[in-house]
């Protein structure tokens, strides 16, 4: 079975200028391991839609999926639909489906759809809506690529939804020893079992505990199989150091 | 004058597995507005060599900087400096100043440099080394690309030697109001202000705060008389909602 992997498409000024730390690598990734997709690749571009439209070209030729966060609200910066419409050759049109989830959205706070809102309905001819539990504006599905908010607890609810919807693997799982020793006293010993196990991604992570030098080892990998015996071995590695956390 | 603007590469199978939460873009981000650089683009990469070498080249061929986090520490999985020889037809050679720091740093820890230590001496040949005060490794230039370590500690030591050695043009500065209110109410106004002030980044950012919608409206820009004067007129589009925050 061929490997499912993705990229993440961030279009945000936010992020690029530092006023914003981004929250949605994490969680998307976390998220795709869960259900046995590989993420890649992951770009941050500025809201300016020759940027987004060829981006969103290249990755999504590229991987079987992409997911794109932000540019999708109301307000004058919020170009990702129309930057979708024109990547696609498709017309931007006013959704019903999505205006009639926004105007309940607004219905329940007791307010008028205005001229802005109702932008948030206007998406590319032919997509399929991604709903959320948290606001009443959809992201949206054109061809390999999931559109969604910026906004961390609307993306969450956005991927919530989805997450069920998507073509799915085995798990890519991971194991970990962290150990009270600098990482280039294990090197030689983790490289000899990385040869070992050439299918399993093994990373090593330094860092410093209580003043003291200490090291993460961390094996990934959705063969189960493998990986418990890769890990059986790394236990025997580093047992002689003091184990921590 | 022409805009002096930037790239991070981020090599990390840590990112991208979402066990490490990203630290390091709003970090350099930040410090780079300060300078008056303009961060135009983030990627994210897999520890693998082939991906490592063709953004590398893509991006350190569009901007005037690239900034690159990750990968050069003496483990198997640190593949940069090799990467970085091989993107540029350089030899990897040991470089005597590199092994030197390093032996200084391993000599105050009572501690040996082993094979695996000594590795991170191992960098492109004619390349200028970037000091840090955290540990004795260093990073290197190389071309226009900066290579830093991946731990933020570590990377933050780099940029405080790096950053004073940049080509640097005026600060990139912003100002924000937040007001409690939802942004399509104020989308229309800003929209206004955007196309009277071109030049100036505006960008809108929702949040829930108490249950209530907030908005920050953000301007920024390298023209501190345009960003002043817009401002202005910001304050008064806003006045009539409580400003929170």
């Amino acid at each position: 079975m061929p490997k499912i992997n993705a990229a993440i498409l961030i279009i945000g000024n936010e992020i690029l200028s530092g006023r914003t730390q981004d929250l949605n690598i994490q969680y998307i990734a976390t998220h795709l391991s869960k259900v046995g997709i590989h993420l890649e690749e992951v770009r941050v571009v500025p809201d300016q839609k020759p940027r987004i439209i060829s981006a969103v070209k290249e990755l999504s030729s590229i991987y079987t999926y992409l997911f794109t966060t932000g540019g999708i609200g109301p307000t004058h910066d919020d170009i990702t639909s129309d930057a979708m419409a024109e990547a696609f050759g498709r017309k931007l049109e006013r959704n019903p489906e999505a205006y009639r989830l926004i105007k309940a959205y607004y219905d329940g706070l007791g307010r008028e759809v205005n001229t802005s809102s109702a932008r948030m309905a206007d998406v590319p001819e032919g997509v399929e809506l991604i709903y959320n539990s948290a606001t009443g504006a959809p992201g949206f599905i054109i061809e390999n690529i999931h559109v969604m908010a910026g906004v961390p607890s609307i993306m969450q609810a956005m991927m919530t939804w989805l997450l069920p919807r998507l073509k799915s693997g085995p798990a890519i799982e991971s194991r970990q020893v962290t150990v009270l020793v600098g990482e280039s006293r294990l090197a030689q010993a983790f490289m000899e079992l990385q040869s070992k196990y050439p299918s399993i991604e093994m990373g090593s992570y330094p860092f410093v505990h209580e003043g003291q030098h200490a090291t993460s080892l961390v094996l990934r990998s959705d063969d189960a199989d493998a990986l418990n015996k890769a890990f059986l071995e790394l236990e025997q590695i580093v047992s002689e150091y003091q184990s921590i956390i």
